[in-house]
Parts: structure tokens; C-alpha cells; sequence
């Protein structure tokens, strides 16, 4: 495979991720709905911290676990601005 | 559905988009070999930006595009960083 055929396959790779950080994005709303009827706050850090710890324990290489917990600290800083913009 | 249940999917979600990143990952590190090889360097600026135009078309939401691309700027940033811990 050369470098293009690399890229088509990670362009491939990018539209199943999108997808699945917008379903992520979907749930995180709802949750965000459900914390503001019950007045919990947006930001838990204990849950974050599982997330953290979660996705560092499924990762199967070759990133290292800081590195997918370096993309997901900024997932989860997104979420939280999304959850802030809901009407 | 309550936030333990949202939770539960979420968390199912970040196991599929870990999966995802690491196939990613595995392909970029093929890329950086070859551009090894040829001699072009790792950071490659125009592919970065067709990679966030293509992320952002493909965006259902409910992230905005802006928001796509923030995630996508950590995991273009984490990418190029294993491309060089290669040996």
C-alpha cells in the first residue's frame, strides 16, 4: 500500500469516528438534560477520571495510554461546551 | 433512560472509538514508514487541513463543525507525535 491508499483507509476511519463521537455528543446532551433537572453540575470529575480510566484500559496499541487519554481529555472538553450550549 | 443508562452506552461508544483511533494510529505510523523512506516530512500542513474539511463534512452533529475540528486538532497532534517515537 502506498501513502494514498493509507489515506483513503484513515479517510474511511474518520467518517466512523465522527460518527460515533456524534452519537457520544447525542448522549452527552441527554445526560447534560437530565443533570439540569436534577441540578447536578455539568462537571464531574470522578466520572471523568473512569473515563479516563476506561479508555486508557480497552486501548490495544500503538498508541500509548497517555495519548488516547491526551485525545480524549479534549473529547471530554468538548462535551462539557456542548453541554453548556444546550437551550 | 437515566444517566447511568446513558452512561453504559457512552462507555460501549469510547470502546468502538478506541478501536477506531487505534486503526487510525496503526495507518498513520505505515505513513510516517514510507515518508521515512521518500524522505517528506512528517507534518504535512495541507493534508491536516483536508483532513479537517473532510471531518467537517461529514459532521451529523450535534457537535459543530468548529467542535469536530477542535477534537480532530488533538488527534492530528497526537498522531504526529507517534509518527516520530517510531525507531
Amino acid at each position: 500500500m502506498d501513502i494514498s491508499d493509507w489515506r483513503d483507509k484513515i479517510d474511511g476511519l474518520d467518517e466512523q469516528i465522527v460518527r460515533l463521537l456524534s452519537q457520544r455528543a447525542a448522549a452527552a446532551v441527554e445526560i447534560g438534560k437530565l443533570k439540569a433537572k436534577i441540578n447536578v453540575p455539568i462537571y464531574e470529575p470522578m466520572r471523568e477520571q473512569t473515563v479516563f480510566d476506561h479508555v486508557r484500559s480497552v486501548n490495544p496499541g500503538p498508541l500509548t495510554d497517555a495519548q488516547v487519554q491526551d485525545i480524549y481529555e479534549r473529547v471530554m472538553d468538548v462535551m462539557r461546551a456542548l453541554q453548556r450550549q444546550q437551550p
